[in-house]
């Protein structure tokens, strides 16, 4: 179905997609420990975490089963960041944050791009693509905080999803132009990853109606 | 798909029902501002609100990608509607309150008229189309509503379902008649849009277990 | 399109699915009372309580319309459940609620293995089809706890999808060694039943991180 013009690239994106799936899953169970939830609750965030956004981009564009579902790797990256965390919870909170937002920051960028790729293939048109790599990106943590009876923190909280959707439309962009998909990825994911991360350290964020007059 | 017998009633229909999105996207970003949501925020529940019902209804029924996801008019009225109630919060909550009753009385008439034919044309059987054709109305304000954290308004409040049950029934029972679609349309529609009226100026609400006693 | 060899273990274990609906249903048809929602938000409730676990299965292995809207019974033993509940609350909340228990866990049991089989039959791979089996059994109570804004209690209470999981993996199992379909049905049930029973009984529940350290 992809368009992938090389081998190389596209098992180092599985390999990159799956380090994804982890970050995510590890962000889950952290919330699910915090929120009490016995071991079975955590492994369910976990996964939610790290699948929720992948897998509703599936059920939109007709790709079912979705990714997730049929490839067991993404479970076992998923209950293993659950594993970790639910019985060694205080080795990745205290020491691991300042890498754990920089991985997440990696897995944003990766599956915005992966995503809007995907979508693309699928004959999806270019804005909404674009949206539905957004979509692969930021719906795992809008998932696992609905889960947790919470609004997304996504919602109210800095460049997350903008980063998302400027690496979605570099690739979006590139397609158009028929550029090559590998150029497109890298591009796609280093930009969303910077603006990720200086977004963190800068502290950027959207207006919020009301306050900002 | 569709058994369309009049391309005037149908580029109407079209009118409408992005003008229903407008509306819908409306009630979502009011809500969204209302809860301090940055600007990214505010778009997605507008987009939410004025769309997660007829892609549930669409997921439900096979139909993918979804129309809101494969028409870029339903985005663009729903971000419309965002940016508007983001930016000038103050006109749309104080003047517009009762024009926007009605308009959304109005979205939710055509929303479950619309949905209960898509539904018929997708071979779900009469009770489930018109159970879907509601869905199509009510899913857009419960999708709004949990996103926020809350219990769905329409599960204690008034006769919002009801009157897009009984405008989807009238849909349902023409077609079983093999009346014209376009006349069961407009009855249909009126039907839904003259309860849901009567239900605001009334007072009327379904009976809550308990207090009725 | 399932590997059925015996009539009558299929009308057998279509019967114990429409009771389990049933009871999901009273179950969702309970909290919607509790929480005071209208007659419409309770009849809502039953219906997702019972059936959102199955339509879930079904849009992620591609079965659609999902079984539960393509098949009206199932909409009458939700509603049915409903009524009786919101018109007769004391009646169910006092004198069944042991009963219910028990109908539950059977319900559980028996919504585990038919899910397994489903998921199996659509050629979904064997650890996959025991999650699906799973989530089938505990999506409705998770759906029902979600729609009323609560933490599923099944993300943190005692043995319940542990039990779902493991009549699962009985038919998994069963299915690898090509045993036949309707022996794996019924030790698989009775064993998620029995666990159930147990783990309510002798209050076994799963460790929380922190708290069991």
């Amino acid at each position: 179905m992809f368009s992938t013009p090389d081998a190389e690239l596209v098992s180092l994106s599985h390999v990159l997609d799956l380090a994804g799936t982890f970050v995510f899953a590890l962000s889950g169970a952290m919330a699910g420990v915090r929120r009490k939830l016995d071991l079975f609750g955590v492994l369910v965030v976990s996964f939610v975490a790290a699948n929720a956004g992948g897998i509703t981009r599936d059920i939109l564009i007709g790709a079912v089963p979705p990714g997730a579902i049929n490839d067991w790797r993404y479970l076992v990256a998923s209950l293993l960041a659950g594993i970790i965390t639910f019985f060694f919870p205080s080795t990745i909170t205290q020491q691991w944050n300042r890498i754990l937002l920089l991985f997440d920051a990696a897995g944003l960028a990766l599956f915005a791009v992966s995503g809007t790729h995907k979508a693309l293939a699928y004959g999806l048109n270019p804005i909404m693509a674009a949206l539905l790599g957004m979509l692969t990106g930021i719906g795992g943590g809008m998932a696992r905080d609905l889960l947790l009876g919470e609004i997304p923190i996504v919602l109210r909280a800095d460049l997350y999803a903008v980063a998302a959707l400027a690496g979605a439309a570099i690739v979006v962009i590139a397609n158009m132009l028929q550029l090559p998909p590998g150029v497109a990825t890298l591009v796609g994911a280093a930009l969303c990853f910077g603006l990720r991360v200086l977004a963190i350290r800068r502290g950027w964020h959207l207006p919020v109606s009301g306050t900002d007059k």
